[in-house]
């Protein structure tokens, strides 16, 4: 949570005057995201969010993540939509950093969504899946099974407040996804990181999906997986079956899974679980100790590995429930 | 810039029941101000700040700070207007801190801000000064002239970065503001720590006073004397004489100043320029090195004091251009 840059209200109007946004309200920096500044935008034609892409965005990656946007939100998806300038670069510069502006989107998101929620988040998973068909950009996953071991490699060694043989026992675990992996799956684009705090609701209804800039080319199904992670576990580690099965009864109401999708629900699902342990394991050891972003625990997602490893079949995520 | 405190969903939906603001639109937290933790909040019926009152203010003096707000907005000033809950207080508690919402105002603060804005501000600043009269509880200055020796005692060595006569050479000038200082000027509430940032405009039109966490009981033609300090020097450090004869005969426009006033302005302005050095020097030597807020220099506020020190009247500030 930081805001990264600061903006001048020279630069913020010499910036504004690209677009044909009318007169500036208001102008606050947020604190959403880590990975980039964000601010709140009002004019008396709307609200919107301003995004200024800091170093850990790839820039040449931006095209993707904006066309994406605007190819979903054309689509009719609730998502952002990225503003033109008036030459109609939907991509352009302010203070000396790589700049958008999107369409802002109500609601707020929930920590630990009820029920309702997770199926409102089915169907929304799924349509994101069936209306990102049409475009032509592609982007590889940097962070899929392929990348796993590298990563698991590139952390050299304990930490000292985590279990002493964690890099062992992933060490062990990891081949054995990878080796399991299913290659014949529908594929296409897929947000790979739809964590609730990437979801905005008002009340119970789902009103965006935001945050794509993890999005690519994978398995559609692993898509679910990391929602089934990242939204069906209590805050006491137990896993909601009737939030699981909510969530893919509303992913199938709009795209229906196939049987061999459905089958592989537990090796995906461990291998969302071990993605995310990963990258958590690696912040947890990288990240100086007087960061203002402090990183996540890891061991919440071996948990729920150690759930999705003992999971036999669908019936384990209450699919036919 | 920082949120301090974070606040969940469910927190959030509890603390709001007290509240009659109808469905929940969109909660962000934003990166303004240093003392606590501001959030923007949207609902159906309109948009308002919630601020969680972190540890550096004094819960006492927080009935205080919220009538005068509430009284200034009740009198017609554009400054942020509590909001009770449902049983009438405006003072409440969220995520375990002390918390208020207060209106939303819209506008942009400048940097440096031009001309029509320092007339505007003059304006609003003698607006402030009449409407405050009818103000019944009392805050003493914290920060006045003789809390200033004490603070510089305070400072027990000198930073590697500032020039090494710097305490020395306060310690000298200090006693001769203090010996000066008026004793029989006009006094009342005033906002005390009217900088730009804490001043909302839309064009050049002036939207709202924030932040009034340092309003105490002085003398008014300080706060005139704080506002000739923090608007009216340019980038460069050169003092725009322009601007700071639009700021005084903007107040003027609604509280004439005293023969006496107008002579003090040379004095008082001395001694604001001292505050803010001396607080600055302060956090300086004292805001840890890794500290998410940087401290600001304090030499900025050393130049203003030489250029005070060297004003012979109020004509030195433009009055009778």
């Amino acid at each position: 949570m930081a805001v990264y840059t600061d903006i001048s209200d020279e630069e913020l109007n010499r910036f504004l005057e690209q677009y044909d946004l009318g007169q500036l309200l208001s102008f606050a920096g947020i604190a959403e995201g880590v990975e980039n500044s964000n601010f709140l935008l009002r004019t008396e034609k709307n609200h919107y969010i301003l995004t200024l892409y800091e170093k850990r965005v790839d820039q040449d990656e931006l095209p993707f993540f904006i066309g994406l946007m605007q190819h979903l939100a054309d689509a009719g998806l609730n998502c952002p939509l990225p503003i033109p300038t008036n030459t109609g670069d939907t991509l352009s510069v302010c203070a000396g950093r790589p700049a958008a502006i999107v369409s802002f989107l109500n609601g707020t998101s929930a920590r630990y969504p009820n029920t309702q929620k997770c199926h409102a988040l089915g169907v929304a998973l799924a349509q994101l899946h069936q209306k990102a068909k049409g475009m032509t950009l592609r982007r590889q996953n940097s962070l899929g099974p392929q990348d796993w071991a590298p990563l698991l490699e590139s952390i050299d060694r304990d930490a000292v407040d985590l279990p002493q043989n964690l890099r062992e026992e992933a060490a062990k675990i990891l081949p054995k996804i990878v080796s399991a992996w299913p290659t014949d799956l529908p594929s296409g684009i897929i947000h790979a990181d739809l964590f609730p705090n990437n979801v905005l609701f008002v009340g119970d209804e789902l009103t965006g999906l935001i945050d794509f800039y993890f999005a690519c080319s994978d398995l559609l199904a692993y898509d679910l997986a990391i929602c089934l992670n990242s939204w069906c576990f209590e805050a006491d580690g137990s896993f909601n079956i009737t939030k699981s099965s909510a969530m893919i009864s509303g992913y199938q109401s709009v795209r229906q899974l196939s049987e061999a999708e459905l089958e592989a629900l537990p090796i995906l699902s461990s291998g969302a679980a071990m993605r995310f342990f990963l990258t958590r394991f690696y912040d947890w050891i990288n990240t100086p100790a007087d960061a203002f972003v402090k990183p996540l625990n890891p061991m919440e997602y071996w948990a729920k590995l150690r759930f999705h490893r003992n999971a036999k079949s669908a019936s384990a995520y209450g699919v036919g429930l």
